[in-house]
C-alpha cells in the first residue's frame, strides 16, 4: 500500500516550531540588496542528519558541519550565498566556526548546534566582516516565518526559488516535511553546488532519521546529472524537533516506511526543481536502464549517457539520434552486448537489437517526442534484471556562454 | 641519447612501395564531388598491427579488420567515409567483408589481406552498390601516389587534412613511416570516430610491431581528449613492408627504441593535428599533473580535470579559474590531499597549497596565458611520484551548436 503524501504550504516553516528568514548582507553585491544570508532553526531542541559532497576538496562549512554534527543535535543552520567558502584554507575554517558562534549567541544555545552552510565562488575569502554583525537580526523577530525568503537568499545562479512541504500521516499523528533548496553545481554550474535544507515536526531516532536521509538522497539528488560535475559543498540537511507528537519511529519500527517515502517524495521534488530550472537547459530527460547484468552496470549506462556531451547536443538540437545513445551504452564500462540492447523514446521503440527498428516507430513520430520540454529514454540491455534510472538535462549553446567566465578578481 | 627523426613530405606514399588513391563514390554526397572512398596498398607483401576502439559498440569493419588481422598478413586498407556501418547488424558484416573482397580481387591478393574502415554516421546502412563497383579504379593507377586525397578523403567535419611522414636511421638504413588520419569524435564528435593509418617500410617482426603501435597509440592518441566520448570506429593501424632493407626489429633487440620513438612522434604528431583541428575550438592545452600517489591516480586527475565541462568552458572564456579546476581534482577519484594540491598556468603559481597563491602570479598575468591558443595546466599533488598529461581543448557555445544536429531520416 502506497503512502499517501499531502502537498502543503509553507515550505520549512510548515513543520511546527520552525523559523526561518533571510537578509541582505552584501556578499552577493554589496550595492545590491540581493537575500545573501538565511537562519533556519527550531525553537525548540532538534537534532539532525546530513549528506555532504564527496569531493575531496570540501568546503570549510561542510568540514565544520559534519564535525559538529557528530558532536551534538544541531538546532539551527545559518547560510550565506554569494561566497563558497571553499578553498580558502584555515581562515576558511576560522570564518565558519564563528558564523556558528555568532548564531549560537543570539539563539542562546551552543555552539555545535549550529550548522553551517556557504555557496558561491570558490578560492576567494569569506567577506566575513559583512555577515557576523548582520547575524542577530535574524534571530530578533522571534516569530520569523519567511520561507520565502530563505529559500531566495541561498539562491546563486537559480531563475527562480525553489520550496516545497509535505504531510503524511504516521500513526495516527500528521507529520510534516519542508524543504528550501539551491541549484545544483551541475545545472547552474557558475557556483557549482547543491544544497537543500529539510526541517520536520516527525519524532524519530538519530540513527533513523540519518538512515532516511542518505537512502532518499540517493533516490533523488544523487539521480540527477547535468554535466557531471560534483561540487565542494554540496550539501542536504535533514532537522527533526519531535513537535509532531507521534511516537517515536525507529529503525524498521512503525513508521519508518512512511517517513521515508515522505522524505524521498519531497528530496525528488526538490531534485525535479533543481534539474529543470535555467533558461539555459531547455529539456528535463529520464534516462531509465532496464535488463542489465547488475544494478551498477545499470547505473554505469544511465550515467554514461545522460552525462554524453554528444547525446545532450542532439537532445538540444531536436536529434532523436539513437546511434549516439548506443555509442554512450557501449563506452560505458558495463557489460553489454550490442547485438541485444533496444532504445526507446517515450517507450516508442528507436532501435531493436541494436540497429534502426525497421517496422515501428517513424523517424518524424521520433522527433516529436524530442522536441518536446520533457520525454523518457529507456534503454533495455537483455542480459539481467539490473535497473536504474537518472534525470538530466539537454546541454544548450547558452551553457557554454553562461559558463565562459565567472572569476571576477578579488579585491585585495 | 635521443632518437634523431627527420619530417619528410609524402604522408603515407613516404615509405618504399606503399600506394595510396581515393575518388568520389556518393556516400557522403550523391550529389557532390566530394572525396569519400580511400585505398591505401603495399605493392609487395606486407603485415600489420592495429588498435581499435575499447567501446562495446564495435562497427563492423572493426570487427572484421580485428579478425582478419589475427588470421593473415593485410596489404591493404579500404576505407570509406559518410557511414561508419555501425549499428547495422548482419547486413553491416558482409557490406564489410564485401568491401575486403572487391578490392583483393583488383588488387589480387587474399581477402583477409585487406583492411577495411569506415566513418561517419551511425545505425544507417551502408550505400553499398555505390562503393563496390568503384573500388577497382582505385587499383588501376599502378603508380598511384595520392597520399593528399586519400588524407582528403577519410575527412568527415574535420577542416584540414591531415597527413605527415618522418625518417629515422635504423642500423645505418634510413627507414620511413607515413600518416594519414582524420578528426576524433572527441573534437568533431560529429561523425564520432579517429582513424589514423600508418605505412612503413621498416623490416620489423609482427610482436614487435603490435607492441610498437599499442605503445606508441597509449603515448599519442590515448592522451587526447575533448568530450570524453569514445567511438565505435577508432581504429589506428600500421602496415610494414619491409622494404627499407634493414635488419629485422624485433622485442627489445637493436633498432627497436628508435623504431618506436619515430612511431610515437609521428602519432603524436597526429593527435595534435586532431585536437587543434575545428573552428569550434580555439585551444590546445596540456593537462601535466605530477606528485600522485600512483601513475593510475595521475590520470584520473588529468582526465577529470581535462573532461570537466565547467574547466572548459572556463578555459572559453579566457577565465583562469583554479577553483574549478581543484574542484574537478577534488572529484576525480583519485587520493588528493586538497591542502596540498598547487596548480600552474604555464608553470606560473595559481594556487598554493589549495588556496589562492597570495604574494605570486597576479590575476592579469594568468589572464593573460589561458587567453593564448596554447598554454598548459600543472597540476602537482605532493603526495608521491606519479605522473601522467593529456591534450585537451576547451568548450565552445559553437560546439554544442555543431553538434546539435546530425540524423538525417534515411531515405528507405
Amino acid at each position: 500500500m502506497d503512502t499517501e503524501i499531502i502537498n502543503r504550504p509553507g515550505g520549512v516553516c510548515a513543520p511546527i516550531g520552525f523559523r526561518a528568514t533571510a537578509l541582505s548582507c552584501g556578499v552577493k553585491d554589496p550595492s545590491s540588496p540581493k537575500l545573501d544570508l538565511a537562519l533556519i532553526w527550531s525553537r525548540t531542541p532538534a537534532m539532525a542528519a546530513a549528506v555532504f559532497t564527496q569531493n575531496r576538496v570540501k568546503a570549510a562549512p561542510v568540514q565544520l558541519s559534519a564535525d559538529y554534527l557528530r558532536a551534538d543535535d544541531p538546532q539551527a543552520i545559518i547560510v550565506n550565498s554569494g561566497n563558497a567558502n571553499a578553498c580558502t584554507g584555515p581562515a576558511g575554517m576560522e570564518h565558519a566556526r564563528q558564523m556558528a558562534d555568532v548564531t549560537a549567541k543570539a539563539l542562546g544555545i551552543r555552539r555545535r548546534q549550529v550548522m553551517v552552510a556557504s555557496t558561491g565562488i570558490i578560492g576567494v575569502p569569506l567577506p566575513i566582516d559583512r555577515i557576523l554583525p548582520r547575524i542577530p537580526e535574524l534571530t530578533t523577530k522571534d516569530k520569523s516565518k519567511n520561507p520565502q525568503k530563505a529559500a531566495e537568499a541561498i539562491m546563486t545562479s537559480d531563475t527562480v526559488p525553489k520550496k516545497a512541504a509535505v504531510e503524511v500521516e504516521i500513526g495516527g499523528k500528521k507529520v510534516r516535511l519542508g524543504a528550501i533548496a539551491k541549484g545544483a553545481g551541475m545545472i547552474n554550474p557558475n557556483m557549482a553546488t547543491m544544497l537543500c535544507f529539510i526541517t520536520t515536526d516527525a519524532c524519530i531516532s538519530k540513527t533513523e532519521l540519518q538512515r532516511a536521509t542518505r537512502e532518499a538522497a540517493d533516490l533523488s539528488f544523487n539521480r540527477i546529472t547535468i554535466d557531471g560535475d560534483m561540487s565542494t559543498n554540496d550539501t542536504v540537511m535533514v532537522m527533526a524537533n519531535c513537535r509532531a507528537g507521534n511516537r517515536r519511529i525507529t529503525a524498521r519500527g512503525p513508521g519508518s516506511r512512511q517517513f521515508r517515502d515522505a522524505l524521498t517524495a519531497l528530496m525528488l521534488k526538490m531534485a525535479k526543481k533543481i534539474v529543470s530550472d535555467g533558461e539555459r537547459v531547455t529539456k528535463l530527460v529520464e534516462v531509465r536502464v532496464n535488463g542489465a547484468a547488475s544494478q551498477l552496470d545499470a547505473e554505469k549506462v544511465a550515467r554514461a549517457v545522460a552525462n554524453s556531451a554528444l547525446v545532450k547536443c542532439s537532445w538540444n538540437g531536436n536529434d532523436p539520434n539513437w546511434g549516439r545513445i548506443i555509442h554512450a551504452v557501449g563506452y560505458s564500462g558495463a557489460k553489454v552486448k550490442p547485438e541485444l540492447v533496444d532504445i526507446y523514446f517515450d517507450g516508442l521503440c528507436a532501435a531493436k537489437h541494436g540497429i534502426a527498428h525497421q517496422n515501428g516507430t517513424s523517424f518524424k513520430e521520433l522527433e516529436r517526442i524530442v522536441a518536446k520540454r520533457k520525454f523518457s529514454i529507456g534503454i533495455e540491455l537483455n542480459q539481467g534484471r539490473g535497473q536504474f534510472h537518472v534525470f538530466t538535462t539537454d546541454f544548450s549553446p547558452e551553457y557554454v556562454d553562461f559558463n565562459r567566465r565567472e572569476y571576477v578578481a578579488p579585491a585585495g
